[in-house]
């Protein structure tokens, strides 16, 4: 008889939940999203549903239906109706006994939570304090998918110091990005962040932060910067869809600039904030 | 009300059945083991056991007990009573809703399963083919870890080729190893395959394999080949613990050696049968 075993329970393995043969389990085998809504509004839904998308074709995982994900986005962020509201999604290949090759037929699983976001005030006007750590992800962080592992590494290693975000350092001794957020500098009127390429996640906070960036006329460059190049920026701040433009007033031990919250990050957060309403 | 939704079904979020919440599901956060059994008896359970705890440690996953781990193997792989047996087990952080950083106080979740080997005569006999494909894997691939996206996505990429194993490249150009499996390859008598590291499970039908190489009078080699290497080497073959040792007989669309499975292949396969006895 095959049987499957939950903690000391064994039981055959057909009584077996189909959410214990989810590839989620296995492999990581999915992608997911995180939008927010400001005052019972959602911000950039149709952005984050794009990119989505995007995510499930790299992964090759067909028959999802972008309308009814929408339409679940929206009725469960209904239900919940919380004014500034945390929506986490994610789409598995299915639910199968466990081998890498996945057959055709399998159903996607959809999961959705909305959560309240608890808006941190003092990370937004004193700012925070970041470490940086080995990038070790995977060569296709393009795609938003569950394998976040080494993000979760990562981030421990910075609490354990005191840290709230960990910057990821690649191979080459370039910084990519936050290991849960996009990585900005600015010195000089110049704002700096890595280019977009497989080893960076496309974004959404990141294309609006340049967008403003540009309302309050900032030269734009997306270049990747050095550890060295970040710790004597003038700014230094990250940009993540729960939490928006946060400021970093220390870089591995040295502060940033005069150890406060830079002009620019603050006209920047400001005019980021206008694209919300 | 925070809520959580299942496909179309939308259900307050404390409603959620705990296992919605295991950290296997959002981050692919905890390591797994396979062992198998020739004949009614596991075969190398200490090491997959000494292994697991270092894929444990390397993650940080604490407090688990190891003789409690392998009492729940020999009790499920009983209960089966199943002769030839694959035996799988994963250990995640813990259930607890979706952060990276975790609480020290979760506990791990353990999950297992027993099924059928299927004996696959003509792979052994025949050969298998096999085709390459960029190593996406994150940077810690001596954890036997759950985030196995890039190991789904290359096996598939190979099955649509008509091929059994896909055979990974890191950026230098240099062969790492199989999706799911150790790589070797023989020439003039020496058994080679990539040396230990970083980037490389630590298998160890791969170590019974290099005692095997040793026993037979082969000259072992720890050395990364390239796929040019590979490709006009005298004989292939893969190892993983559910199959032993599989003969390689195309790569790449390329017939090796004599485009049948090796003579010293075959001597190793035999010699490591003899270990499981």
């Amino acid at each position: 008889m095959q049987v499957a075993m939950i903690q000391d329970e064994i039981l055959a393995l057909e009584e077996l939940e189909p959410v214990y043969l989810d590839r989620a389990f296995y492999f990581g085998d999915g992608v997911y999203e995180v939008v927010r809504s400001y005052d019972g509004k959602i911000f950039a839904l149709e952005e984050h549903l794009e990119r989505f998308a995007s995510s499930l074709t790299a992964i090759e995982i067909t028959g999802v239906n972008i309308e009814q994900i929408r339409r679940r986005v929206q009725n469960a962020f209904e239900a919940a109706g919380i004014t500034n509201a945390q929506i986490y999604f994610h789409i598995t290949r299915g639910s199968a006994p466990r081998k890498h090759i996945w057959d055709a037929d399998l159903k996607p699983n959809f999961f959705l939570t909305v959560t309240e976001i608890a808006y941190n005030r003092k990370e937004h006007t004193e700012g925070i304090v970041v470490s940086t750590h080995p990038d070790w992800r995977w060569k296709r962080c393009d795609i938003k998918s569950l394998n976040l592992l080494p993000n979760v590494l990562a981030r421990q290693d910075a609490a354990r110091k005191g840290c709230a975000e960990a910057i990821l350092i690649d191979e080459t001794g370039l910084i990519t990005e936050g290991a849960g957020s996009a990585f900005f500098a600015i010195s000089e009127k110049k704002l700096r962040t890595a280019p977009l390429a497989a080893n960076i996640l496309p974004s959404i906070t990141r294309k609006y932060v340049i967008k403003a960036g540009e309302n309050i006329g900032l030269e734009v460059i997306e270049e990747s910067l050095t550890p060295q190049q970040a710790g004597s920026a003038d700014e230094l701040f990250i940009a993540v869809t729960t939490k928006d433009i946060v400021p970093v007033v220390k870089f591995d031990g040295k502060p940033v600039g005069n150890g406060k919250p830079g002009k620019y990050t603050k006209l920047l957060a400001q005019e980021f904030l206008s694209f919300t309403r």
